[in-house]
């Protein structure tokens, strides 16, 4: 069988990275290009001496033409508002993309440049309702035809899957809910900061971006079309009802995402019906892992893999239920998630060459 | 002038280690006894290597009868539930003591059964309504006269503290009250756990206790008295009336608390005004330093000090107000608050022989 | 075609489970019987909550019958002392067997009695000329064919392939050779102890057994045979010829070992010659990478693999060469090589299941 | 009494921002200019929050003229071959000058320019001479009385205080000596680095400047005069007689340095006569505790203060002794020393203000 020739741009920050160590193992991937903007020329085990005697691959710089001729997939691991410079021309040329930047991932361009600074031109307009929101958990029929997925942010994927079946069951209020999300330093990439530094993070714990993370209006978006599913795509674009209050933390680890989420339940809950729903709405997704009261999911224990983890408890006293949701950012938050989208767009099994 | 004599029972845990570093620097101090009940007889050095050359004084058994005899103040660190059996022995014999453990936090004996398991004996019982909750930012008068102070908990220290003038002020409302708090490994104390092992924490993170963990009862004691500050010590006995959503993380690093408090706010307001408040709440508090937004404490700043670093912002979108309130476990929430405690009880000056 | 049957003695300590993590991917293994003494009865994921999802089985007691009739290799994951009473019996049942203690590692029983404080019973001494030292970058041949192969420690796999070349090449005094080894936490198993609590660990770093490692006999044993290599058999069990001093630390990580290793060059050796020899000695080793200069290896780049990672610097004016080499202490250093052992003995890919 | 008026010039390195938390306590001192390049005209609370209600300091531009003339004593903690730019003029004001580089400890300018790439102008050659090492433990009478201290480097302070007292008394061989160093990331200061990013750094640990760092000359230098305790000055610049092996390591915590260090024992010793002999060599010095065998130091117990630890173990198998020296990098090891340093120059007792 013929392998799917697969290219990424932008191969030597943490989530290319991680794509180049998930795909050069895939049994159904044929890895072509590694395009580098810093190290173009250099072999990939110069960069990342792990890759020794594993990986013989030159990174290259990026040339649209030749990826797109030789390519049937290419995954871009760019800056937020950079991606948008790229993605159109491969598109263009019917190669199939797996935007992992934050481009194309919010439906309504006015949001998109509140938050990210930047507007999009007309062609990346017309885009953004074709892309699909790579979350197979709950776009899983999309992904499948899908020509552009925007892969989900790290801080959303976490947030989302931890409490979809809730508000997709209104066993909350949609009001008032409130996330406390601690992630490893990886989450940061690779750019110099001397905040960073090994000597300022370890042993430090700090809030961050406490006022206006720009993942909030990407949640709002995707939690406010659960909770609200009677409306049809078009509306979406238009609103967004939800609101969430949201802070991220940094935690001195390397990897990992551990969102706390308290909503206020709609009426008393028993927890087996609350396990029920996450359990009937996660039914046949291969990366979730429900744990039962009293057992609550770890960063350990879903670092290194694709896995989401997810726990509850309901605090009786407060009519509130905590939700603990864990994913290792550069896997199920970025990388892992991205090759299980390629997986459903190509036919192949939805956990192929992901652990 | 003649020195405090001062005795620590309890004095080779991780908050009996650190009350012996401050003290032997103490200039108003005399350390008299140390009592140890794994390591009597032995010399501290043997224990903690750190002390060699710096303090020469060995471990004592527990000599009530001795200690009483050369002791004007006795600091108590001892677990839960054991603290009691020894607290009255002491004040019997006219010597001053200030308890570490939970034992007389907790103004009413029932909500103490409940949430600790033990009953008070009838000496204790009656001791309850004397003992002075020893947060000196909130009880100074009380504390200077005080011949029993309930040292307070260290979680609830950085929330009490963190959220107090917003509850005086009225500023917010009294429900729905969330608090996400992360703590230091060493929170956890010197038991042997195979959860606190270095392989087991270390790149690890995770919500602990989240149904129900002991210190909720005194912060919800102690934010209701402020909020309903008319009502009399009396009445405080009888009712709790507020109530809480907590949840304590564990973090891989040795020392520091940091909580994320969440409330909503009664109407607008200016973050002038939420600085305002703080600052004045404050304003002879030598250990409460207010950050202005922006800026925001972080675990590094407060961590080796016994200052409760406070920054907050202003969520408009959600009508809420986070507060970041950040501690060392160690000193400002166990044994440099003892020790300010101890300064006041003895008309030394407040920040004596503390950083 | 059918798999092999394999079992696990000691299944739940950091190595056996490393083992199962292992094997459970192994497409050519089945998993039998996985044995423990603490959690007999539980689930494996109730006691690692990591294998949810993954691996549904039960740990079973220390039935040597049943695993006898029901596995075609046994690794016994015992400590020292330990393994020698198990591991007769199940050669006497026709199973093979790696062990992954000491006991079988080395050849003279005087030896092992001296630094392990045991004597092995006469079956036991028996079988030690019989075991085959699990190292197959230096006894390939003899692993092909054994029946008993004594898996090395982890240091002794460090330190042994990372100066073999030299001392078979007799580029090197045999003399004077320094070892300082630095290992992470995992190292040291998962027994309760107050030293490897994280709040002792963390930010520490130490040396211990710095009079006496009971991995310094081993390590001379097969230096010695290397570098005397004309000797046969009978002879290495007599005599140990060289000595090394050897110093181990602990670093605060979870995982990974390097040892710097400082010889005395015979003589003055071109960077090129040196990096020669490694390469030859090494050139059908998948498990070896050899660093050209003045790249070296770094722990991050073995943890997570089988590989040993070595580098060197020739210190000219010194006369000295310093060899650099590098392994995860659970896998090169045990799990993973005890199953390249296994892929050996069964004829099996040496890299089949490993990474 | 007077304060001894002191300056710092370079303000907000590592080194420097250690230098005014120590100063801002010390009873002797006040602080007039602390200087900055990239933070001029920033109160120092803005830089480095931990400061905030502590020191209210502006930080200002390099104006020796204004430094030299309000200063008693400057502290330069400036780059290597920076400082050199500045010490003449601060000299030539008659200004006492503690200079933390390495710009005037190396006493042969040949050297200096050998390892540091660049050459001293004739006036700071005129200086080395008369630059005093120092090392308080060493050199304790010439630096009563110098007017330009160079302070040590961290590794050489370590190392030198480990095994001055067996090069002393001939205890050991003069060559072969061995070094392997480990130290935390600070000792790599401030400066922007990938490489010290805390996803690089953490869960790491690696060798680096394995070939030639240059601490290399200054630790030859010292040990040579210590052993060659006969010649006279004079000789001492023109030859560095003895050579050593140092490898240094870089270790995933804040602060610390350990050194093992392997010397071949001239003959048999035993434990008692080695701990004589450190004993005796440091009776008299305030910052050295020694260990008596098996007790050993560990990075933890003198990192925050500044001790130098030092402990010791005989390998008879061997015929070598290993010494384990501990010190804080950026206390004993740079901003302590030199405090140090200050106060034996002033007349204050020798361990004012430090812990």
């Amino acid at each position: 069988m013929q392998k799917l020739k697969v290219s990424i741009i932008g191969a030597t920050g943490y989530t290319g990275k991680e794509l180049v160590k998930i795909l050069m193992n895939h049994p159904k991937v044929e890895l072509v290009y590694l395009t580098s903007f810093t190290y173009t020329g250099k072999n990939i085990d110069e960069v990342f001496p792990e890759f020794l005697n594993k990986l013989d691959k030159k990174l290259t710089n990026l040339d649209l033409e030749l990826i797109s001729q030789n390519s049937d997939l290419v995954f871009t691991a760019l800056p937020h508002t950079v991606s948008m410079e790229v993605v159109p021309e491969l598109l263009k040329k019917k190669v199939k993309v797996i935007d992992l930047s934050a481009d194309y991932r919010l439906k309504n361009s006015t949001v998109y440049k509140e938050w990210y600074k930047k507007e999009h031109n007309q062609v990346s307009k017309v885009l953004l309702p074709e892309a699909v929101y790579g979350l197979p958990e709950i776009y899983l029929e999309k992904i499948k035809g899908a020509l552009l997925v925007a892969n989900p942010g790290c801080y959303p994927t976490s947030i989302i899957l931890g409490i979809a079946p809730l508000l997709k069951h209104h066993f909350v209020e949609p009001e008032g809910i409130i996330i406390d999300s601690k992630s490893g330093a990886s989450g940061a990439g690779r750019k110099l900061s001397l905040g960073l530094h090994f000597s300022e993070c370890n042993e430090n714990f700090k809030a961050y971006k406490i006022v206006k993370h720009n993942h909030i209006p990407e949640v709002e978006q995707e939690l406010s079309s659960i909770y609200f599913e009677g409306e049809n795509d078009k509306q979406k674009q238009q609103v967004t009802e939800m609101k969430v209050c949201f802070t991220p933390h940094l935690i001195p680890i390397n990897r990992g995402i551990l969102s706390t989420c308290y909503l206020s339940l709609k009426g008393s809950k028993k927890e087996e019906e609350v396990l029920e729903i996450y359990q009937k709405f996660y039914q046949r997704a291969p990366f979730v892992r429900i744990f039962e009261p009293p057992n609550l999911p770890e960063m350990k224990f879903s670092v290194g893999t694709n896995y989401c983890d997810i726990g509850f408890s309901i605090d009786e006293r407060m009519g509130k239920i905590k939700i603990i949701s864990v994913i290792d950012n550069l896997l199920k938050g970025a990388a892992g998630q991205a090759v299980q989208n390629m997986n459903i767009m190509s036919g192949f099994p939805e956990t192929c060459g992901l652990v």
